[in-house]
């Protein structure tokens, strides 16, 4: 007894050893203080109506965090940022990976702010946190915009639906917008439904395409045609000349299949060069005239409104939704239900009559 | 005073006269009896089984009405209808008014009678309960078709919401099956989305065209041409015949642009001439062809149950939505709210929330 006193258990811990000191307590002290001290939502505001891209930033913050304190936070951030917003352009641009959806913003947010045009350029792109960044993410791929003066560069928000991702990108737009940017350009890539939510959210949506071999149009995603505002083609330079003309000419005629848009445009086709800076000033010309066409006939105005309405009855019907799918009783029956549906023992009606009534 | 009592108010009724007895009280008797008693639901399923029309006609009754007790009824009948049912092949036919769908498919359905098939012909059209009856509610319009002993002829039924018409076409058409009809058609017209509700409840939809002048692919509405497995050109006949050819080509070419189906399936365009019975054979060859093939790839089932799953979906979040927004604080709120946004005061994510808190 007095020998396995002295022996140690198996379960016995060494002592360790004492992390060094590398801190001094008083600077952590200092840095731990300056960590609690975030800003308040005062002070925020006051810096983003003042164009200050840090307060601006810590907003945005605020807005993608999942954290309710700083949902509350936010919430207060943009109710006061509000009256300040909505004065800019914004701009949906879309097409599939290796159109050059980077090279293309790049060129076009450089030559607006030589026209000392101030440009925020955000992403909706819901893969975005599996893929960790395929758009926007890597921010040295837009190398020369981020370094100009009036360029703001936001990633895509990360999340796990579309509809979270889509209005915490919405209330940024807000943000920056009562941060004095004029101009929103919004990247999406084709995944699911993020060109249909972006394209609920701007003013002009841009379709970015390559002239390819053989049939343009083949494969082109469904409702993105009568979606766009124009379609670019891109890499229109040396040999590719001659085929991104025979592109736009039948991109041409497959606009010319779809009913006239609501707001009076006719959706326009356009060659460009971005990585040559070619057709850049002519595609924001373009834009311009949209803007201009639009805001004489009230559209514009009256677009935006219908586009808050979308999204009030939207956010009402996910969250019931939602609601009512995440009950635990709800995904037990509702899978029992649908067995019973492929065994043909009971219809769709009545299956749901049995769901609504648990 | 005493004069008075001779005198009559004004407000005195004569007594009136009787009404003649011109019934028997016998045989009003026999007649209230009869009326009382509706066959059982067991009763009406055996008819129906039986392929008797009577009861099928009155098992639709149930399904149309509105009072809870003939939906329980109906609801019974469907359930024991069920294992009977899905042994059909169901058409969807469109087309704008005048682009004679009653002809057509009086063709078509006097074509397939011929070869004794069993036929019932639906309609799904929302609006019929306000214009009482636009598509097949005058069913003298196809009076040949009404002579053939093997085809049902059933006008839409009405109702208030597209999902409540739908409803009970798709309950109809179990009963239909289940009474032993091998063919299904079911006819609409391009009224909100009625379109879209037909195309989820058939095996193969068909657009109805007519060859006109100039473009014929402008004003086509947003869709529909993806939707369609054939666009058949009526009406090509005699001076037509030119014209329906290069609308045809047209056609074949608006086709083209779209990606393939799940189906596997390329979208046929015809010509045909309801009126002069030309093409029908061709075109009904063509919609076995492509249940034959889909049945081999066994995407015939897949699709019948991922529809039943649609329809499972669709019903339970009509019922979410229309449990909210019936709410009479609700409608109230909402207004307010929309007011706010219009003016700049809320967002639509933070009325959302307030509305979902009421």
């Amino acid at each position: 007894m007095a020998k396995s006193k002295n022996r140690k258990s198996a379960l016995t811990e060494n002592e360790g050893i004492k992390p060094p000191e590398s801190l001094s307590s008083v600077s952590a002290k200092a840095i731990k203080n300056k960590r609690k001290k975030q800003p308040s939502a005062d002070a925020l505001v006051k810096g983003i109506l003042n164009g200050d891209i840090t307060s601006l930033s810590r907003a945005i913050t605020l807005v993608e965090s999942t954290n309710s304190t700083h949902t509350k936070k936010a919430n207060d951030i943009i109710t006061a940022c509000l009256p300040h917003a909505n004065n800019s352009i914004r701009v949906g641009i879309t097409g599939v990976p290796g159109v050059g959806k980077s090279t293309f913003i790049e060129a076009l947010g450089i030559h607006l702010t030589n026209q000392y045009k101030k440009v925020a350029v955000l992403a909706v792109d819901p893969s975005s946190s599996l893929s960790h960044g395929s758009i926007l993410g890597d921010k040295t791929r837009m190398e020369d915009l981020v370094k100009a003066p009036n360029a703001f560069i936001r990633p895509s928000a990360s999340g796990d639906s579309l509809g979270g991702v889509a209005r915490k990108t919405r209330e940024t737009i807000i943000l920056c917008e009562a941060a004095g940017f004029d101009t929103i350009l919004i990247e999406t890539v084709g995944v699911g439904q993020s060109e249909t939510a972006v394209h609920s959210m701007v003013d002009f949506f841009l379709l970015l395409k390559l002239a390819g071999a053989g049939d343009e149009l083949q494969g082109i995603k469904r409702g993105i045609i009568e979606m766009a505002d124009a379609i670019v083609i891109n890499k229109a330079d040396g040999e590719n000349v001659k085929a991104a003309k025979s592109a736009k000419l039948e991109f041409n005629r497959a606009l010319h299949l779809y009913p006239e848009k609501e707001s009076g445009w006719s959706p326009k086709t356009k060659l460009c060069s971005a990585l040559h800076n070619k057709g850049i000033s002519e595609i924001w010309e373009m834009i311009e005239t949209y803007i201009s066409e639009t805001k004489n006939t009230h559209y514009f105005h009256y677009h935006r409104t219908e586009q808050n309405k979308f999204w009030l009855l939207q956010t009402i019907e996910e969250r019931l939704k939602s609601n009512f799918y995440d009950k635990p009783e709800i995904r037990n029956e509702l899978k029992k239900q649908i067995d019973l549906i492929e065994e043909g023992k009971t219809t769709p009606f009545a299956a749901a009559e049995y769901l609504l009534n648990l």
